[in-house]
């Protein structure tokens, strides 16, 4: 039980989501095989013979992105509830039978989706399929079982954010650079809408999103289709879809009109640093390359050790510890970038942002270097390379993909479209994106002296 | 009709609500006599009997605040669309019977409300309690007229905001301030929402709100509750209520973390200026006498020409053309305050808000003087005795104050609880919201050089 509540509070954050979307290489990723059952649940098959283990997740195409407004925290909500047992399975069981039967699992929340995932031997997945379709359904949990979830969750809340200076600005950072569309609300949610949160709603939404007709079951391991769909059929196939599933469709934020800024300052702060976040395309709202053009553009500015802004700032001007970028381009809804640098003890914000800014300014005039495309695509080739070996990541990035708006054939061909990107490509991207009118700039500080 | 187009195109700003909301002096406003007809249509009548004339006006507990999220502008869509007719009455014709007889009319809307104005011979009174009520429950529209009014919306955005850049950059302000609440979102509407209104969420928005139990009926002039009760119930009783009448709850913000920043610029801008607006209370969550000591506190900091930052910035310093600061503390969901300065020519926003900041603080730490206070009291008492001399006034303060919380007391006694309020008070109230950490500044500009 307490592996399973720990390891249910892991977040997808869209930063790791990307490197799991989008491994590559030359070579194509392995294309699974898929079906769909008769109730709508889409089946995805990873063969992987080496071990007789399996990874077996479920999707769910709903996410806090979904949520009423108002009821901000309710899909990460479902993390905790999921493990509070049915008819037939007691509460905090399911995670005791995967435990005793030597499995993993976990369970994590994004603006786009939920997913329940559990690693065990081969012969033991009829065990997991049996009770994770129980749960798509018939999830039963009391009012007293809810109320103190939801003080776990109020406490989760506090540790994770409320202690976290960081994740106190970045979240929102995200509510200015987001002022409209669902993306600029919390996944965890707004602690006072936590606290109102109400077991009916939660049912509702449950009811609601919780269903075949709405979910991606994605097996990975030890098993091909063959084997795999008499399985699905059997625990899967009985469940009732949702009729008339709602449309997925988000409030959309109107343009920026100019850069934002925030302080924010905190005693926890040991070391001030400045973060940026500017609004982007992703791999569901680009056309084309774009959201390829725009992850390699990224990783040459600030992808690793070798990227523009660690060399200029960390190796050659000494003013930096840390510097880097990220694109999160895996968003259903739309992307962002990221930049952050945290300046060597006497160098102040204002000193290492200007010289940030020098070093964006520099790569958007000059763009970047052939050797340097080359580098950033072999290292984002690495990360496929990598996801190759390992049943968790291909299950993952098949997963995220499709509930993300992707398709099989956008996820095998991954590696060949990075590969594909060129020069011009990438700086057109970069360009486009990192725009300080589209941007939110912090500062995280200790408390001005004297106060 | 052009007269009845133009003049329903006027927003309540909540700076001018204030001004009316908020008349003073020694002595107490007239209390107005009040009845409620059985469908729930709250009368309030006040006599003055100098001139054989009648502001009639109706004030719907429906504003901006109310709408669906994503349907932003559909509160103030009805400005237009009421004047579109119903089985008896034809589309304009509304207007163009006002005007014939010789009366004027009016409407906006605020968050809060939205409210329907005429000004007409006492003789003439029925013929618009008619037609208004007519028009509570009965309007018609059809496609064509709304789509052809939703480009003359979307016309209307273009000019006063669009075009504007000190409005393009208040609404993001106001976005920055209320993250959640609904108060961050434009009254008109973004504009892409405004583009995507349709006939059908109108109806039901007009359905829902449009009622008698949601409405304030607002008589003044040559008339009293004798006179008008049976006129009342001749033309609004027989009107049917809203059963189940939603409640007006609104999503809340979150605690502000740091202080925001927001730089817009824009060819059109042709004088740099900077603003600020902070969170505050209203007369309708404050408790005691603390709004009332916020609008005398602020009345010190930048109400007039003798006011703290106008002597400091303008005339002392000489760095300022202009500089001021007011409270926005009717709103039913909270208040705000506002501070705004333009430089001189030559002087950087930079040092001007240095020494806007520097005022501030002085405040803050010294507080008002006896004599400040005893100036910013008459002056608020001077706009409340001459409100007791416009009918039109008396009717946009009751109406305006009902709909937004305030009880017939609170109206009557204001001038009275402004009169109470000490300097204790006053910068008690001045320290409590004027936090930067609770603060969005803008920064308003031409292009830079060179772009």
């Amino acid at each position: 039980m307490s592996l399973g509540r720990s390891a249910t509070r892991i977040f997808a954050l869209v930063l790791v989501c990307l490197a799991l979307v989008a491994p590559a290489s030359a070579r194509d990723l392995p294309r699974p095989e898929t079906f769909t059952l008769n109730n709508g649940l889409q089946v995805v098959v990873i063969t992987d013979r080496r071990a007789p283990v399996v990874t077996h997740m479920v999707w769910y195409r709903v996410g806090a992105a979904d949520e009423d407004r108002g009821r901000s925290g309710i899909a990460h909500f479902f993390e905790h509830l999921m493990f509070k047992g049915t008819r037939d399975i007691g509460p905090g069981e399911f995670s005791r039978e995967v435990a005793r039967n030597g499995g993993q699992l976990n369970a994590f929340t994004s603006w786009d989706y939920t997913a329940y995932y559990e690693r065990i031997a081969r012969d033991r997945l009829e065990l997991v399929m049996g009770m994770e379709a129980d749960r798509m359904r018939n999830l039963r949990f009391s009012d007293e079982t809810f109320t103190s979830e939801r003080d776990v969750i109020g406490e989760e809340r506090r540790q994770r954010i409320d202690n976290n200076p960081g994740a106190v600005m970045g979240e929102r950072m995200r509510a200015m650079l987001y002022p409209h569309h669902p993306y600029g609300t919390p996944i965890i949610g707004w602690a006072h809408e936590i606290e109102a949160l109400d077991r009916e709603s939660a049912l509702a939404f449950y009811r609601t999103w919780y269903a075949p007709n709405n979910a991606i079951l994605v097996v990975a391991g030890d098993i091909d289709a063959a084997e795999l769909r008499p399985l699905a059929q059997r625990y899967y196939g009985r469940l009732r879809p949702t009729r008339d599933l709602p449309a997925r469709t988000w409030v959309q934020d109107p343009p920026s009109v100019g850069p934002m800024r925030i302080t924010h300052r905190d005693e926890k702060v040991r070391q001030p640093s400045m973060s940026r976040v500017y609004r982007a395309i992703s791999y569901a709202t680009d056309e084309g390359r774009q959201a390829h053009a725009l992850d390699v553009a990224i990783e040459i500015l600030g992808g690793s050790e070798t990227s523009r802004l660690y060399r200029a700032l960390v190796e050659e001007q000494r003013i930096a510890v840390s510097a880097g970028a990220g694109a999160s381009t895996s968003g259903l809804g739309g992307g962002s970038v990221s930049v952050s640098a945290t300046p060597v003890e006497g160098v102040s914000l204002e000193q290492l942002e200007a010289a940030v800014d020098e070093v964006i300014a520099a790569y958007l005039r000059d763009g970047p270097t052939e050797a340097e495309l080359a580098r950033a695509k072999s290292s984002l080739a690495a990360a496929a390379i990598y996801s190759r070996d390992s049943q968790e990541s291909l299950a993952n990035i098949y997963g995220s993909s499709l509930a993300q708006g992707e398709s099989i054939d956008d996820v095998v061909n991954w590696p060949r479209d990075i590969e594909a990107v060129t020069r011009d490509e990438a700086l057109t991207m970069a360009r486009q994106t990192l725009v300080l009118d589209a941007s939110v700039t912090g500062w995280l500080l200790p408390p001005e002296a004297g106060q």
